[in-house]
C-alpha cells in the first residue's frame, strides 16, 4: 500500500485536530505528514500517532507531486497557495467556501457523488457543514423518489463558529450561572442560554450566507439544480454537532418503512428513531461519531398524496461536517 | 370600575407565578385575589401588589358567581372543579390541553380571535404556548392573505416544562461544567448544551402530542380547519421564550414590505429585522416582554409566484405562551 504525503493546513483550528484525529483513527496512509499554519502557530507543537511533530509556516512550505493538502484555513489563505500547490501537483481538498461553487471544482460527499472526485483539477471541495450532514442524510430518501422541495431549519453547535467559539460557549454560561458581564468577542450575540439568526452577512435575496450555502451545494451535491430549498439557519447553544430538522415534499409517496429500511441501509447515516423511548437524533449523541443520526421520520399530511415527510437530523459539525468528510474525500482519492 | 374576584389555580407553578405578575404589572382591577394550589403548597405565602397572602387548598376553595378563575395547574386539576365552577357562575380560563379542541370552549389569543372569548360557556380555554406565540405572530400577515400552508419547527425553553425544568437547565449546566453526573429528574434528556424532540408521546400519526396542538389550535383561532400546518417541536437550552422557524405558503404573493408594515402596525407584535446589525429575533430578548419579536422576514423563491415566505419569531413562553394570554382574555372579559 502506497503512503501519502499529508498536509494539513490550519492544523491548531478545531477542524484541523479533528482532521489528525481522522487521519489517525480512520488508519490513512499517511506516509509524511506536515501541520501548517501562520507564522504565529509556526514552531508550537502537535502530537499525531504518538509523534510530536513542529507546526510550520504555511509561508515557507514546498508543495510536491502526489501530496494531499488539507485546507481549512480560511478563503484567503488557500487563495494563496491554491495555484502554487496545484502547480506542483499537490492535490487540494478545501473546506472553505470559496470555491465550492466554482466550475470545474467537485464538491463532494463521499456517500452521494464520489465520482465527482476524480474530475477534479487539483483542487475538491468540502462543503459546508449543514450541506455536508443534510446532504448525507438525506440522500438514501432521495434514491427512493426524487426530492422536490425541502423546508430546512437548523440547529447549529458553536463549533461551527470555530474553536474560539466553543469556548466562549462555555465562557458565557460560566459568566451567566455566576452574574458576571458577558464576553462577545468570537460569537456575535449571546450563545449561552439562548438561539440566533446565523451571523453570516444578509445577502440580496434576504437570505444569509449560510443559508444560501446550503441551498446552492445541496443542489450541486445531488446533481439536481431543479431542488427547491428553503433555509433557515439558527445557532444554538450545543457545543460540536449541528440539527436539521427537514420538511421534504417527494415525487412519488414514500412510506415511513421505506424511508427507515433506507436509512438502516443507507452509508454514513444511523436511523435512531424509537417513539415508545421518545429517544431520536440529539447533538450530544451525533458528536465524537462519524454516522449522521436520522429519525423522527412521519409523513406529513399538509402535503397531498402521501409524498410529504418530515425528519430530524443530527450529525457532528467538526466530522461529517468538516474533517471526516474532508479525510473521506482524501480516501477516494488515493484509491485510484 | 368594577372590581373582580380572582382566584389563581397553580399559583407556585412558574405560568401562576407570571399570571399574578401579569394581574399586578397590567393593573387588573383585582377586588379580591384567592392564591390556590394543591393542598401541599396550602398555607404557604406568596406577594401580589406588596401584600402578603396565605395559599388556599384548592380542594376547600368555594367558587363564587363572577369570580375569574385563571387555572394553569394540569388538566386533571381542571377537571376536579370544572363543574362546580361553573355552576356556581364562575368563569375559568384555563390553561390546559384538556379543553381547548372541545366544541364550544372558545380558544383565545385576543389579538386574533376575542369575540370568541364572549361565547363561552364557563370556560375559556388559553392555547398551547407554540400555538399562542405563533398565531398573534402570523395573524397580522393572515390578514394580508389567507395562508394555505406552513411549516414549522420550533425552538422551545426549558419554562415550557415548568419551574423546576428550568431549575434542572440551571443544575445541568453547572454539573456539566464541573463534570459531575448530570441530574435528570424533570427533563427526559440532557438539555444542557443539547437539543432534543419535545418529548411529548408521539401519536398515532407520528407527530407528538405538542405538534399535533400546534397544528389543530392554530386552525381552530384562525377559524380555518382547512390550513395546512406541519409542525416539528424541539426543546433548546433556553430559559422562557420560545423561538420558531416559520415558513409560510401565501394563497396570493405578500411582499416583504407588506409584511413587515403589517408587523409595524400589527397588535401584540415587534418588528425586529435589521439585517445591518445582523439583528433579529432572539428568546433572551424575547424574554420578559409581552410583545411577539417577529423578524429574518424574506420571500421563499421555492414557493412560486412570491407567495413563500419565511420568518423567524421569539416569544416569551411564560407571558404570551401562558399567563399574558390568560391575563388578556380575563381583560376583554371584563369590558362588556
Amino acid at each position: 500500500m502506497s503512503h501519502y504525503r499529508v498536509s494539513v493546513v490550519g492544523v491548531t483550528g478545531a477542524v484541523g485536530q479533528v482532521m489528525l484525529e481522522c487521519l489517525e483513527t480512520r488508519n490513512f496512509p499517511v506516509g509524511e505528514l506536515i501541520p501548517l499554519a501562520s507564522s504565529r502557530s509556526a514552531g508550537k507543537k502537535i502530537t499525531f500517532k504518538g509523534t510530536e511533530y513542529t507546526i510550520q509556516d504555511l509561508a515557507e512550505h514546498t508543495f510536491l507531486k502526489g501530496e494531499i493538502v488539507l485546507s481549512s484555513a480560511g478563503a484567503k489563505i488557500t487563495r494563496s497557495f491554491r495555484e502554487k500547490a496545484i502547480q506542483a501537483g499537490a492535490v487540494i481538498i478545501d473546506n472553505t467556501s470559496a470555491f465550492r461553487m466554482e466550475e470545474g471544482v467537485p464538491l463532494v460527499v463521499p456517500e452521494v457523488n464520489e465520482e465527482e472526485i476524480f474530475k477534479h483539477a487539483g483542487l475538491i471541495a468540502n462543503p459546508n457543514c449543514c450541506a455536508a450532514i443534510l446532504t448525507v442524510a438525506i440522500w438514501p430518501l432521495y434514491k427512493l423518489s426524487r426530492i422536490r422541495r425541502m423546508v430546512v431549519s437548523t440547529y447549529q453547535s458553536a463549533s461551527g463558529a470555530g474553536a474560539a467559539a466553543m469556548h466562549e460557549l462555555e465562557l458565557q454560561t460560566r459568566e451567566i450561572l455566576e452574574g458576571k458581564p458577558l464576553t462577545k468577542k468570537a460569537l456575535p450575540h449571546q450563545l449561552a442560554f439562548n438561539v440566533y439568526s446565523h451571523n453570516a452577512a444578509i445577502e440580496a435575496n434576504g437570505y444569509n450566507g449560510e443559508e444560501n450555502k446550503v441551498v446552492a451545494e445541496t443542489q450541486k451535491i445531488f446533481g439536481d439544480p431543479d431542488l427547491r430549498i428553503s433555509a433557515t439557519c439558527i445557532r444554538v447553544p450545543v457545543m460540536r454537532a449541528h440539527s436539521e430538522s427537514v420538511n421534504i415534499e417527494f415525487e412519488r409517496p414514500v412510506s415511513v418503512e421505506e424511508a427507515r429500511q433506507a436509512i438502516r441501509t443507507g452509508s454514513g447515516v444511523s436511523l435512531v428513531d424509537e417513539s415508545e423511548k421518545n429517544l431520536f437524533p440529539m447533538p450530544i449523541e451525533a458528536s465524537g461519531r462519524d454516522d449522521v443520526l436520522v429519525g423522527r421520520i412521519r409523513i406529513d399530511p399538509s402535503i397531498p398524496d402521501g409524498r410529504g415527510m418530515d425528519v430530524f437530523i443530527s450529525g457532528d459539525q467538526l466530522r461529517k461536517g468538516a474533517a471526516l468528510n474532508a479525510v473521506q474525500i482524501a480516501e477516494v482519492l488515493i484509491k485510484k
